[in-house]
């Protein structure tokens, strides 16, 4: 350890008790490396407050000692958003401790829940109330709600519900100088300068670090209707989204599955079967919700989805029957990344365009790379109503394990190409962390770098927060 | 004219030509002082730019000539934050020629607007293509999109479709710099750093100007039903607000008006009637919308109302028959600050606090304004489902007209406070330009202010975007 870190760990641990600060290494290698296992970073300590107040104490700490921070939850982060650099020159800064649901008004409709709260645990406290917190992931059983905030989550209820910016009315912070930010109160009508709230979602903790945060509930689902739609194409697709808009303040969720993506589902996944009689060339994943039962879904669905029969944008559909029958569809959805996984190497890309553009997008977006890659399939499937998709490129049959990694260099470039071009995003819903880092900078106007680094720069001055994450300013310590 | 301002504007007129500047004092004078008549500033030139290249190229004549600018609108603003400073140092940049839609997808629920569009020639465009903006006030005849995103305007519809925070799907401006900032793509899942967009929706111009905003639009109404409801108390209020739960997806209005407002409309504006018999110590306004002529929302909030009032919760109702009786009831409404005004001098504070908090605050509130300063009457309207009221503190009987200009400085801080304690906001939808720029300096956070001092001087690093409004920056020039 560094002498400015030992000092740092040994002022916390005489200020906040043993309890934390963790020095021991098996306590500590779980948590250096990212959970898909592509970043590998090192650090001597794991600091864990308890409270907003040890928090700002441990700021204040890596001020005077010089030591920056890596703010990490679950670490769950899909671009090693939470791994520390390599050269062990930070320590992490763990929320964990810090998970109480501090108040849960569900009346109001509002939770006030600090940082270190897993997202499962949020859905089951809501729920004991009668009341939802309307956003999921799939890795709800170890995301906490600060990362949540921090990388400005999405998932597969943004269609109706927003992202975590449409769900956060408040939050408290602890910036880079070591003051608290309060700003729980939630109000919807306040116009008091620059929003700083809205500045901290998505900084991937490299302006401070999110230590609660005030979050809107809906009422908890009542009736439910998921249906399974096969269609002829992303084009068709898109016309039954607009189809459906009568329903569209029950529709939470409009998935496109390709055939590719229901097929290797279907032969890697024990117990998996096909939701309609014949093969499609796409698939629509749809789920309605009300909160009253007097007003179940189904009914409207059902009509909807018969006058797009009608009009020729459906292939064929079924309406789960059943609960169960609603989960088995919701299955074959969440299983694609796996199966996908299981049919070989392939190079995944979480990107969004505007939602009238994807179309064209997904077929000629594949389309060029096949071209420019002989022997890559590439294929999209995800969250169409929300102009998101994962874009997957399939490595040639009988590659290596390791041709993702040989070959991200030079198509996931290509492909974040094709998504400017198209005004898209290069990171949807995962953020940009340390893996787009270096695209970001490449691919954003100058004006936007400038403006990026420039608030960098004025709020963590000396670089204490996330070095390396998110700006281009790299691990290096900034000119002070 | 200074020199430096000479050199600009020549050069301006120079590359955009004579029409882009306007120099003659008679066709300036309008544009020097606030609509309310309160603050009054000087300026030497009108610039207004047709295109957002144009702005560009004003932003960096501004750069090269040191010149600062002041963006203006419509100049409706309630604060003084679209007039010059009154030493004549700064130039006023219009963006009232900027006024193309520049295009509007019914079926995307989107429009493209520029900046200089005025608020109800968008209704109007929207309008014809089956759509609507949710968002209108009292100043839509006259405010511009770029001035509605500048401060985050609200009004009556917040309730269900948000500030225009909630409505802005991309934006176009042009940074201090001179650099455009294209964020107009509308991606409703972007995780690239920073939000800019967020950063400059309620910035109040002094970040840079807004050119352009992409808005979301939403079906027109197809019906609508408008309740006037007589109740106990703000907190009876409340409690109806919780008991229509069931129509919250309908309902976009939820307005409290005492009976004092309702007495002075009465009695200050022709042809106005009260909507029910006897008279009650409170009124709620409720309005509920649907885009689809089946589900009319009466027959929801007839039910709704009625088992409130099996509940004691209210003491009359009235659901407007007709249209005609609908806008009667909102007439009284919108007409409350006029029959204000024309009841005697008073003190507005637009101020909003948590919902929940809000009817004590009503109460409470009064009485301390009431006790510190004899012979003051304090009440407030306005948008309780917002946590919004507007707070008036009326003159004792007999004050000469300037009543309010010799008081401000005494009673807005006392009120500011009790809003600061409620854990509310001293500006809820009108921002804080030149007005409130002390008070929010004294109340916030050091972390706060010092945050706000920090983003402004790193965007507008020489000060040249709207100079003394909202940060305490002052109209000092900052340190170079």
């Amino acid at each position: 350890m560094q002498d400015a870190q030992r000092q740092f760990v040994e002022a916390a641990a005489a200020a906040l008790g043993p309890k934390s600060v963790v020095t021991e290494h098996d306590a500590i290698e779980p948590w250096l490396t990212d959970w898909r296992g592509r970043y590998r970073g090192a650090a001597a300590a794991i600091l864990q407050p308890a409270s907003t107040d040890e928090v700002a104490l441990i700021v204040a700490l890596a001020n005077r000692h010089d030591v920056p921070l890596v703010p990490q939850g679950g670490n769950t982060s899909m671009v090693g958003g939470a791994t520390p650099p390599p050269d062990g020159s930070a320590l992490i800064l763990s929320l964990r401790r810090m998970n109480r649901v501090r108040r849960l008004a569900a009346e109001e409709g509002l939770v006030v829940a600090e940082a270190g709260v897993i997202l499962a645990d949020l859905h089951a406290a809501a729920l004991g109330q009668g009341r939802r917190f309307p956003l999921t992931l799939g890795a709800k059983g170890s995301a906490t709600i600060g990362g949540l905030v921090s990388t400005n989550a999405g998932g597969t209820q943004v269609l109706r519900h927003g992202t975590m910016r449409g769900l956060v009315l408040g939050i408290e912070a602890v910036l880079p100088d070591g003051s608290i930010h309060d700003g729980l109160a939630a109000l919807k009508k306040d116009n008091r300068g620059y929003d700083l709230n809205q500045l901290l979602i998505g900084a991937e903790g490299t302006l401070g670090v999110v230590t609660a945060a005030t979050l809107r509930l809906v009422p908890a689902i009542a009736a439910r209707a998921v249906a399974w739609v096969g269609v002829d194409s992303p084009h068709a697709a898109l016309d039954l989204l607009h189809a459906m808009a009568p329903a569209a303040d029950a529709i939470e969720s409009f998935e496109l599955i390709p055939a590719h993506s229901l097929d290797a589902v279907l032969r890697h996944i024990p117990g998996t079967r096909a939701p309609l009689e014949r093969p499609h060339p796409w698939h629509v994943l749809i789920e309605a919700v009300a909160s009253n039962a007097d007003e179940a879904p189904s009914a409207l669905i059902e009509t909807l989805l018969a006058q797009a029969f009608e009009r020729g944008l459906v292939r064929d559909a079924a309406i789960a029957a059943s609960e169960a029958q609603g989960e088995a569809f919701w299955r074959i959805r969440d299983s694609i990344s796996e199966a996908e996984r299981a049919s070989g190497p392939a190079l995944q890309h979480d990107i969004s365009v505007p939602v009238a553009a994807m179309p064209n997008f997904m077929i000629d977006g594949a389309r060029a790379v096949e071209a420019a890659f002989p022997g890559t399939s590439a294929g999209a499937f995800g969250h169409l109503g929300d102009g998101n998709v994962h874009f997957h490129v399939r490595a040639p049959a009988g590659s290596a394990p390791d041709w993702p990694t040989r070959n991200a260099g030079v198509i996931s470039p290509f492909v974040h190409d094709l998504v400017v071009a198209a005004g898209g995003s290069i990171s949807a819903e995962h953020g940009i962390g340390q893996m787009k880092r270096d695209e970001l900078a490449r691919l954003s106007s100058p004006a936007r770098m400038h403006a990026l680094n420039a608030i960098k720069r004025a709020l963590d001055p000396r670089n204490l927060f996330n070095p390396g994450k998110l700006v281009s300013l790299a691990s290096d310590r900034l000119d002070q």
